[in-house]
């Protein structure tokens, strides 16, 4: 028996004023199961040394250019890159993962896989001639009471799914701060590489979770899209109204100019026999509102009491021992490992396909907001 | 100086199985400004002595037709009736509550006002001419801290109102209990006593608490309706995606088939500078999100610190004393009387242009929905 | 059948400035099994009779001396008082309920029963001799989930109880407000008026929620007794160690000086299979957390899911239609107007005998704090 | 300049049905300041080898006996173990600690420092004569808002303190687990390698916030110790009444027969002028309640709002994106590491004095409560 090697891993962004770069290598990190070997964290070759640096790396091994990354670790062999994380804005995920799928590696992409429908399609396309894993940082999936809200759907404990309602409420765009120099909202700001706003940058999770916990598709929606911020050039609120593919009504919105609001994403599914209602806001609970009996209050951890495996075997730690965000970005860090590995692939872990349905939505939403179109479908 | 005497008041409805009726006579009673003399409990002679001689009333005075209540009634003179409560099924509100006014009586009449957008037209005009006081129960704009929350938008604390979300969840027409002989679920789902489900019994009281907090008219909306319940005969679940009258957009929903929901109202009113959220869950707090400083509770009641005489003012208790349902009608009742007595009438007692406003926000629902019409009016 | 008499009440106390009077008056009103028919609100005439006006009393029934009322009502007969509400300050308690209860009247006293232990036991001794009707408002006993609690520890459900926490927990005797003429505060700091501070005026309830939920006896307790706010003549915090009569230990707390606290009264009692959780803050709603199952809330209401017979039986309203302090003290008028008329008492309703407890609890709590003694019992 | 290099880290414990162990490894992994090197996981050869396996060692260096490591590893010089995590059951804190502190090493130990206080004073004397960092995992100490409560304290934003309450409630130990083969719940139940019970393993952590939140020392203290569950050779439940060394009053409580909780740690500071409270229930959230204005609600994260730098300077997320409990430990390991490197240490980062503290405090309990003395000094 040998001991158990660490998953050698690169990052392409990252670098400073990122937000979800370092989450990526923590997350990563948290686990044991990768070891960061290189990095293009900035397009500055300084400013990706010193990135790197501050991250033990050696600064032969931090990079300005990604595809220089792609070609000199393409020569280390055994020492050299095995998985890829993306972290950059929208419109390089496409030719990134492409480049990286295609010299041979795993890559983590966060969300929206692409900027455009086409692209996803395109790197579905791509992954499926090459044998790489490919997966997507859609975080809320990783949590233990999301996956436990997916089996208490999928154990038919609710009966029928007759109504579901979505939300996703941030206030840090309330304010024109793209104009001010803030480096996160510069680019979501920006359609040349963001695509869309709220709706690619939050929207699509609130779907995704909503999909992911129902065990049903969005069938068609109508959709109301708005920039309230004067002189933005993409949306920074949208609501729709939905169908589910067995005809069940719903609601989802999202709006990154609720003042006030912090990172507010909840979904609630009505069911025959009860509900269930998760919240980001306590996210180690998922409450169950039953027609006969009283509300129940789940609570995750290790041994967790009336819990499924679905949701025990992603927890670290006791109930009652808060687990956030980077845990829940480590669990889908986790499952992307072991299918590296050879394991069998984890159904929970966010996959193209998932990626192109993100795609799928925006577009809906787009065609039936902008044209006012009645019941645009979400086409598969 | 004499001592103040009570209103006299008599009640359409309220028998047996009753929901409502009850609850308008306890809040009548609460403040002490009304005493009840007669009622219409029920169509059935003996049903509706028998309600009467339990609340104390002799049997002479107590009814099976209202239309031979106001005739007698009106012969009594000084002990006569004043004020009548209407708390029967829709499709009498009109005739009952035309006949009182045209007999001199004042009316507090449950909502929605009547059972058709023309009858409520015809009902603003008959009281546009008689000099009665007319009254809606739209209870919820009874509860102190909605009257907070409305002062918050008048105010301008939360800058320009940008969007709104209002949702009313309940779950106790889950089961098709019309067929099983439950009284309040039988007329609630006859369209020819309701006239609609969901929509007339609660989808109306979200749609007064969003104009009525927000200080905005809804402009326009796209609605969907659906018959969850096989074989019922009315909606029991809606959504719509609105414009204000300012354009911000906004989301309303409600539901009668949401498994294991109470009495699920809320309103969230988000501002440029912040917002606010109540929840019916928590009547007697008022949540504030501010984007530059931390987010504030406010607690109802009399003394309560950072209220405005608004909610001050119709507070009974010292703050953390709860106060409920019944109290917040029972503001209603006491702005009533006040009205009566010939006192300026408080501006957020509801009347008839209330009633009109909910039968239009049905009609334009309705034709939304049904016809999947693009972007309704909600015509005044 | 003649139709239902209301109970002729009269109330000493309940003028200009007082807090719990009008409470008394608002609960005796609001299940209209009483009518008020004259009052000593102040022992200023003019301000007696301006009191009494405004509640619709003609200026002969509005007394200065509640002697003086006595006597005069006493002559009536037929129309005459019944029933007499004692909302004074405490040293006045046992006088007015001894007369009243010569005179043979039914008296509802506002809490502790008198100031002083010897007191509590002389009124037992009286009420013992007459036949009427004594009961206290220990209001916090009429809320439905705490009638629940009661039943859910007497139900075994949580099998042996094996430990309780109590804390009531008040801030608005922060600063000395009783030097800047606050008359509610003015009489609670006295002394001579209140006979101890925090301990009488909000400890008893909390000691009373003990008994009257677990079930059982205080055996013996350790206290610590403290004046924060300098100058204060009387205790404004105060907490103990406990152990009940069946051994297990305890902790009650309680403080006025609280500051930013409202009126935070939580009960939790641990037993071997679960445990239950009731807070004031959200008084409709009852917690339930167990060894083997997931935690269970419950909702009070008519109908309510999962609850006994005990708390549907005084809930007014379907489930999530909040009720508040008035109709919590309702409840034991309802409970008192019953037994008045001759029927059952309720165990429910607090009697002399939870008067003398309060006392002897008062007592204990002094005897530990002053003298630093150990495990003082809390006598029978 | 040079890349930044991991430090070096052991481990003693953490093996096969530990608790803590791979918590602490977590905690260490996350902001990729240390890299495991060696441990010694359990007695039995292959079990260390086997879990060392599991971490990515190779089996040389995973050793059965911590002696043995600490020989070895220091003839390793430039690859060789700098800093040690002891994870292993009380009885063995002092010595391992002492014997790592004497080879040149620094040490993070988990609470309580040593299982006696003669124990913790004697390692007090090692630390102060090698120049090592000693540190203590309190870990709710490293909770970003346990910070901004300490730095709302020490502000004198709440003024004088008044009265803390700080409750500690478990219920894992409900049943007699440790006679069913329970590895966790055996070492703490044994007296021999434990020390105390509840108190030592819980109630240490109680007493460290309070002080660490409230900026004041427990002068003295009245307490009551049970040992509830039956042939349970340690306490598992225990409160106390306590004094400040300002003089005011507090209550401390801990259990872990609490039936149905899960890892309730809660605090609460009244100060003249409003209060804190702070539950592990929302780690991320900081209710502030003043006299004179709205109570606030402070959300953790790196820009929350109205926070102090004390707080953000440990936020690795943006406010709402949850931390949890592996992230504040992360923190303690953060200062750890820096006082390791030289840098300045941070004065929240618990040390030994904090240790003698917790084992001074469980004396001064275990005296007032087996001797039932009368406020025992918590000796300094």
């Amino acid at each position: 028996m040998v001991s158990r090697q660490k998953l050698r891993l690169g990052i392409v962004g990252g670098g400073p004023g990122s937000f979800i770069g370092p989450v990526h290598l923590a997350a990563a990190r948290l686990d044991g199961e990768f070891e960061l070997v290189c990095g293009a964290f900035s397009r500055d070759a300084e400013r990706s040394r010193e990135a790197g640096r501050a991250l033990g790396l050696s600064p032969e091994r931090c990079y300005a250019d990604y595809r220089d990354m792609l070609n000199r670790e393409s020569g280390r062999s055994a020492e050299g890159l095995q998985c890829l994380v993306v972290a950059t804005p929208n419109d390089t995920h496409f030719e990134i993962s492409a480049a990286a799928l295609r010299r041979g590696l795993h890559v983590m992409c966060d969300k929206p896989a692409t900027r455009t429908l086409s692209e996803a399609q395109e790197l579905a396309k791509i992954i499926a001639a090459e044998r790489q894993v490919y997966a997507l940082t859609y975080t809320y999936s990783g949590y233990p009471m999301v996956r436990e809200a997916r089996e208490v759907c999928a154990s038919g404990q609710l009966g029928r799914i007759r109504r579901v309602q979505v939300e996703y409420l941030q206030g840090w765009l309330t304010r024109p701060i793209e104009k001010d120099g803030n480096k996160q909202a510069g680019w979501r700001t920006d359609p040349a590489r963001a695509g869309s706003g709220c709706l690619g940058d939050i929207g699509v999770h609130a779907f995704h979770l909503l999909e992911f916990i129902a065990g049903h598709r969005v069938d068609r929606l109508r959709a109301d899209l708005s920039t309230i911020v004067a002189g933005r050039a993409v949306d920074d609120d949208f609501a729709a109204l939905l169908r589910l593919d067995n005809g069940a009504p719903g609601v989802i919105a999202a709006s990154q100019i609720a003042a006030g609001e912090g990172n507010g994403l909840r979904i609630r599914v009505h069911g025959e026999q009860g509900s269930l209602d998760w919240s980001h806001a306590a996210a180690d609970e998922l409450t169950l509102r039953w027609l006969d009996r009283p509300t129940e209050i789940l609570s995750s951890g290790v041994g967790g009491v009336g819990l499924s495996a679905a949701s025990r075997a992603i927890s670290r730690l006791p109930a009652a021992h808060p687990e956030g965000y980077i845990e829940a970005m480590a669990n889908l860090y986790r499952e992307f490992a072991a299918a590296v590995r050879g394991e069998p692939a984890a159904a929970t872990l966010p996959t193209v396909a998932d990626g192109v349905r993100g795609l799928q939505f925006i577009a809906a939403v787009e065609r039936s907001a902008r044209k006012s179109e009645n019941w645009v479908p979400v086409a598969d």
